[in-house]
């Protein structure tokens, strides 16, 4: 054995073209989609599947949709995971989710090449569904396997009125045996998973490669502001209650705040306003506010001065704010273990590499409820995904599945 | 003959059975709904026709659709016309135009029961559709009448791909006739309105009528602002051009410019933002921002303003500001002599009477394009039209048509 056996993982040609590969099984109307449940998606997973078996691991599907290739370890030890997911939002890109899967096949290709092996099992899994779905749920997959997939969620219908459990069932996952199989803390040594940043920091860098510390929590509010519709050209200036104008102060007044506070990100992507015409006052303005960070207390204190702010527009503009709480996904920290792994594997790669938090969600957001998770991120260009335009070199990709090879094979020690 | 025989008009039993009559002709699902080019509609004008040739007027229907009502005078002059409207919004009022239609009737059985003869002939006027349409025109007839309902116009389709000449032929109109039956200037001797105000200003005075000095002219832009979407859980505030920040500023900007000029309203009472989703920072936003106001100089300075705050607001936020312009429609003022008439008609009436502009726009807009005009309001409760709440009290409505009454015999004897 060489010195730095890793150094020749990946089999790059192979690497590309199996990112390739996925990216080809595409709606034509709308590059790159592959949405979970319809035939495309099951197009991309009977190749998967062949890939799998191809590398030497035996492919099942489990009880909640996940795509399982496993690999026999050298001691009786629970396995080790890398996982990603093969789906993708309606319009989005080669390389959400996919390096994540094509690069742990890469992996143990290239392993078995070099003639490493593991004393854990390895699994490699593309979890169901990781992207929000017409149902309104959204990592469906790494759900079912926490014990997090309740009947529920397996009860929401999409707009044609069919249950998940149903295109569960239909995609040959088995909504009833999903209790029955869920894994707990203990029945997974380690999860890894290698992902595009999503954001726009080691492009900026101009560095490829970054270990995970956490995945940001997640608190949304929906927030509801009641003003009175009036007719434009005949209602004074001083007697309106536009609630558009109160929308927007709260606009402003929440920007302030996130601006003001490190370590976390604060947006209002969605506002409706009604009667959303030219010529009427606008009556009542719906948005949802979001807060991001990986440390719980911060996200608490935005909550809590995002509300004296809504009291404060209510006042100055006589309209009423009211805030429902919609989402609360708490912060998941990677595991302190793995933050060094993965750290050391990125930096015996590439000695920049960084250490970020993740903004976006992921798998590992589920798995990480139930087992310690590690994750290593490669660079999104100008920060875009969840779009066609979505771009990571494949030579950072090449050093993320290396750096990710060196992580599993650290963990395989360590755990 | 009395003192002051104009304290005898109207007959309110009568004047309030004429306006339930009409309100009772609704879409059961949605009152008050009589929508242009319905069956519903055709059947309130049926009963109009019956009350017109009930009241001794000869009744027709012009080639633009406008059902007119005429009595002869004792000389030989162009007509006195009054008019409004007896189509209605969706989920409209049961006073909007309607209490111009039935108080003129009304007016015109009084004038006859008192021996009140005129030198003029008269015309009350149904005019077509003056309410927004499925075909993206509205003051329909009244366009019609004055030569403003170009071929363009008339070839306008609605949602099924069907053009207003046809609905309007449908309906009894003749769009090949309606050049050659334009009146011109010199073809109307005076045009006098009655209306709800539509706004708030004489229900919170508590004072029953206002004479109008004008209608105000509304010109209108469509802006769009550019920005950045990106993932709002991965992109820091420092590196985002959020286009729904960059609104918030302008709609906050734009409002404080509305407040500071008098005579005038301003309103942005349109927004979409996109992709408008929670998890994505806002990358365009698409606004109608509105001005209003009887002096046109006041309305250019407006807009002046409202540029030069798009170009702050573009270089603060880092985004791009593009305002194109929408609708124009220059300010209408009444006939100075009408104003006059009006104003004294209205203070014999009641002597609190106010002097008021008119926010909203009228069949009278295009009538003043060819013909003197003067309009008389009645309070609306709380400012609320377009709305079933709508609500004028009945002694109110019987001031107004009293009021009215005046009026046309004192531009009798002017004109």
């Amino acid at each position: 054995m060489q010195a730095d056996p890793f150094r020749g993982i990946p089999n790059t040609e192979r690497l590309a073209a199996g990112i390739a590969a996925l990216a080809a099984i595409t709606d034509p109307e709308q590059p790159y989609t592959r949405r979970p449940f319809t035939e495309l998606f099951q197009r991309g997973r009977l190749w998967l599947r062949e890939e799998m078996e191809a590398a030497g691991l035996r492919a099942t599907l489990d009880a909640a949709g996940n795509l399982v290739g496993r690999q026999a370890g050298r001691e009786d030890l629970p396995p080790l995971m890398i996982g990603s997911h093969s789906d993708t939002v309606a319009g989005g890109g080669r390389f959400d989710g996919v390096i994540g899967m094509i690069g742990g096949l890469e992996i143990v290709r290239s392993l078995k090449e070099l003639g490493i092996s593991l004393r854990h099992p390895l699994e490699v899994v593309d979890f169901l569904a990781e992207e929000p779905t017409d149902f309104g749920v959204s990592t469906v997959g790494s759900r079912g396997m926490v014990g997090s997939l309740s009947p529920e969620l397996l009860a929401k219908t999409n707009e044609q009125g069919r249950p998940l459990s149903e295109a569960l069932a239909e995609l040959g996952g088995r909504p009833e045996e999903v209790p029955g199989q869920v894994r707990r803390r203990g029945d997974i040594a380690a999860y890894l998973e290698l992902h595009i940043e999503q954001g726009p920091v080691l492009d900026q860098e101009g560095i490829p490669l970054a270990s995970v510390t956490g995945i940001a929590g997640i608190r949304r509010f929906n927030v509801i502001i009641d003003g009175e519709p009036n007719h434009a050209g005949t209602t004074p200036m001083e007697l309106r209650r536009d609630a558009l104008v109160a929308a927007s102060r709260f606009v402003i007044e929440s920007e302030l705040v996130f601006r003001s506070e490190g370590n976390s990100v604060g947006t209002i992507g969605y506002l409706q306003i009604s009667p959303n015409m030219a010529n009427v006052v606008p009556g009542q303005a719906e948005l949802i506010v979001e807060m991001r960070s990986i440390d719980p207390q911060i996200i608490d204190r935005i909550d809590e001065r995002l509300h004296q702010k809504a009291k404060e527009v209510a006042k100055e503009r006589g309209v009423s704010i009211k805030m429902d709480p919609l989402t609360d996904a708490t912060p998941v920290q990677a595991d302190p273990r793995l933050i060094e792994i993965t750290t050391q594997a990125c930096r015996e790669t590439d000695p920049r590499a960084l250490v970020l938090p993740s903004g976006a969600g992921h798998d590992a957001t589920q798995i990480g409820t139930i087992a310690p998770i590690g994750m290593i991120f490669v660079p999104s260009r100008a920060g875009i995904s969840h779009n066609p335009a979505e771009w990571t070199d494949m030579e950072d990709i090449a050093l993320g599945v290396q750096a990710m090879a060196r992580a599993l094979f650290l963990a395989d020690e360590a755990f």
